[in-house]
């Protein structure tokens, strides 16, 4: 049954706790609820028939730091500054040594939320640039417990240092240092970690009767991947396996943690992922795009469809099933609205507003944008993707092994030349075909009508277009964590080179 | 809650109506509860939900003729005749020109079921010969409503007759001519009429107080995909995903007629299909295997990995998922331990009584086989299967565009050459790999322990292997369906060409 008081209008009702259970390179194909053969996700599964499923939901990019920050910002990278123009088509993010990172003209999530007397976490992967400036405590969050960049290492702290993790303002230690990360077992007890910061945080929240923001944003599922020593070796899918029976078992715990607290009906849960599975780095590091075409770094529905689920116990019907184009820039919108506050009217906001969708099964009319880097790659309408460039990764790179579509070769899709196709896009219908497999003839009356639709979209889009200033063009060694704020107190500073700066390579 | 006087055994129990609802061509990945996108089969996802899904549950032959003769004998097709000797690892069947069929020499599950006082009735496909000694009921089947072969056509009757439907022991008219099936629009009613002789059936037998085998063996998945008008352009899917609906539909009437006629709890519902989505005839007219390697015709998991459910309210605990390996062979051995009766002795069954599993969750340690012809192309043992031999199809017929692995190019997997690797078999975790694409190597500890199991498994199959005659060698005009037994009354007999026995083609 509908909450009775939300009839009155969002305003009306006490403002929800929000928990965005954010996933990273977790692929469509990686619950049991979506197919996944090993069934191994049974909190994930009752989470999906206690709530909502949506089967058409998108990541704004396919590669991460990208995706967050379109999540936090409501607007697509190329908007928001997450992108770059150092080439065509290429995507970026924000390793150690990158010099940008979210603007400060950018309004994020936890800022707006503020206004609504919300407290604002984030544990896990912040990934919006790592100086000084980018701290997400100065962008709107009151606590923070995880890292700036990608749990990658170890590194000798000479050539690079390790990889900081934070406790809200400042570093409480390094990965591989203090926060072990075994690369040959796999073991590592972070998610652990997040999953106590989690039922803490929400403990302290419900006691406070704040309403509170939680941004989840671990990594478990991300190279190198890791479990903790209780769940190793209790997946038939390998090391990759554990993790997400490790993230399934603490996402059960963290939804059984608000039933018990009496607080789940006033807790409005989503679980989605940044972009698709690395199948790079399957089969023992990477997961799966179930039926769909590559993984990661694509612009193919396996790069950019994401397992999704709304939860909230009292208002979504249980066990529904959306087929709504959905994009993590939608949570922006729709977590403002739950807070009952308008979105920024200064600036074009991309997400919409999902909860007519959630509470009320509606379906809403818009366009998908599969942008890779400064380029719109393709664009889907209804059940219709218009490929407007297709590329997967360049010869040299798939000559070196780099793989983003292993297995998988749809000839003149999966193309490893750049090929534009703005004249005669490549189109697909996703409900006969979701695999991209059958582009349709284009002599065809449903190829005209549909790309005519689609076409009208892009041009109106593109025509309208601001880009953002490209924050992820520039790289410079000097600006790596060497010397996070707090790491006088551990004695763990280090000794940055000089600056460097570079026009930062990014190969695909 | 199981079933009180079930621990009394079997014999105890009031035999339980059989009913399995046997699916043509529909591949693994085909429902909503399996991961199809679409998410369009509600009912079949309810009965999951209701029943038990396994995951791993296998034909013994990636086509049609071969794994409905197991199905029905408990038997491989090497066993029972159901295989070509014309050439090494060619999938046959039986079309309409074939001499062989079922040999009188085999025990079929209705015949014995008899013997338990079961009235067997099958409806739909037949498949294991048409001419007049290989007739359904002379094989243990008291009704039958449907036809020999598939519903190819329309023929001119003259090169090749239309396919007679049967009522029992004679025809009723010819596809195309008396049982209309579209072509251009994918209209026929005929899951319709298959839906209400169902019903009719269960109605009937109730009435009658003895207990009934329904063999549900419909084929509107399979080329030509057909729906009847209610369900055309219903589904996102396309055709084929009509003909998907209205399968589904009609399961779901099925199953609600049980429960209204209070026989649900003494009604054992299994729903599988005969071998993997036909990706040649895709997306039109063909499924989905979700994220298994390649389709029908061929040994990769795609062609023969299957969507499987079990229902029996009040037995089957709901919400049960199994990793049992299981096959069509033993729904053999599990219906004959439903009735209480002991598979023969006098012959290898190769099937497994699958109600530890299914009623007490056991797991019950079997190798597959995967046969392609008279080759046993692979073996799965546990989360490991072998590829001893490899072959997708012949580059010849794959430069005439015959593809069974669209989109798919695992080098050195999916051969157009027929490749041996009895030497050194291809290795593969299906847990960690379910789509075959990483070989193990070689040289690791891994792969020596799992060949060294599958290997000793495999030789021992092979050494007390008694092949069968074969029965899918003969072909010859002549035994065509002109003059099928009642073609007299419905002025419907044709003139036999003369007798013209040939070895049969098969390329594949």
């Amino acid at each position: 049954p509908l909450c009775l008081c939300w009839v009155l209008g969002p305003a009306a009702a006490a403002a929800p706790n929000i928990l965005l259970l954010f996933m990273d390179d977790m692929g469509w194909g990686d619950l049991g609820v979506f197919g996944e053969p090993s069934k191994e996700t049974p909190n994930l599964d009752q989470m999906a028939a206690e709530g909502m499923l949506f089967l058409d939901f998108y990541t704004a990019n396919p590669l991460c730091s990208p995706s967050r920050a379109a999540l936090l910002t409501g607007r697509l990278p190329v908007r928001n500054g997450f992108y770059t123009t150092n080439g065509h088509a290429r995507n970026a993010y924000t390793p150690q040594d990158i010099v940008g990172g979210i603007p400060d003209s950018e309004l994020l999530l936890p800022e707006l939320l503020k206004k609504a007397g919300y407290i604002n976490k984030i544990i896990g992967k912040w990934h919006l640039g790592h100086r000084p400036q980018f701290h997400p405590l100065k962008h709107g969050f009151d606590e923070w417990f995880g890292s700036p960049n990608c749990h990658f290492g170890p590194y000798d702290n000479t050539e690079r240092p390790n990889i900081p993790v934070y406790r809200d303002w400042e570093m409480i230690g390094r990965y591989y240092e203090d926060f072990k990360i075994d690369l040959k077992t796999g073991e590592a007890n972070l998610t652990q970690l997040y999953l106590q910061e989690a039922l803490d945080f929400i403990s302290k929240q419900q006691a406070s009767q704040q309403p509170f923001f939680l941004y989840w944003a671990i990594d478990a599922t991300h190279a190198p991947v890791y479990a903790s020593k209780q769940f190793l070796g209790t997946s038939q899918r390998g090391l990759y396996g554990d993790a997400v029976r490790e993230i399934d078992d603490s996402i059960g715990k963290i939804l059984k943690h608000l039933q018990q607290l009496g607080i789940s009906e006033n807790t409005f849960v989503f679980f989605t992922s940044d972009n698709g599975a690395a199948l790079i780095s399957a089969p023992k590091q990477g997961g799966s795009n179930g039926p769909f075409l590559c993984g990661k770094q694509t612009t193919f529905e396996g790069g950019m469809r994401e397992p999704a689920i709304a939860w909230w116990p009292g208002h979504i019907p249980a066990g529904g099933v959306s087929h709504q184009l959905g994009s993590v820039i939608d949570l922006f919108t729709t977590s403002l609205s739950l807070a009952g506050l308008q979105p920024p009217s200064d600036r074009q906001i991309d997400g919409i507003d999902l909860l007519p969708v959630i509470l009320q099964g509606k379906l809403i009319d818009r366009p998908i944008f599969y942008y890779r880097g400064n380029e719109l790659m393709a664009v889907r309408a209804g059940l219709y993707k218009a490929h407007y460039w297709t590329w997967s990764n360049s010869w040299e790179e798939h000559s070196k092994g780099i793989d983003f579509c292993p297995g998988q070769n749809v000839s003149g899709v999966t193309t490893h030349t750049q090929e534009e196709h703005t004249y005669l896009p490549l189109l697909f219908h996703l409900g006969r075909d979701p695999g991209e497999k059958y582009p349709l003839s284009f002599a065809s009356e449903e190829y005209q009508r549909a790309v005519g639709t689609i076409s009208a979209l892009l041009q109106q889009h593109k025509d309208t277009l601001v880009p953002g200033q490209p924050q992820l063009n520039v790289c410079d060694r000097a600006v790596m964590n060497w010397s996070p704020p707090g790491c006088e107190k551990l004695g763990k500073c280090l000794k940055a080179p000089e600056s460097d700066p570079q026009k930062c390579s990014w190969p695909h």
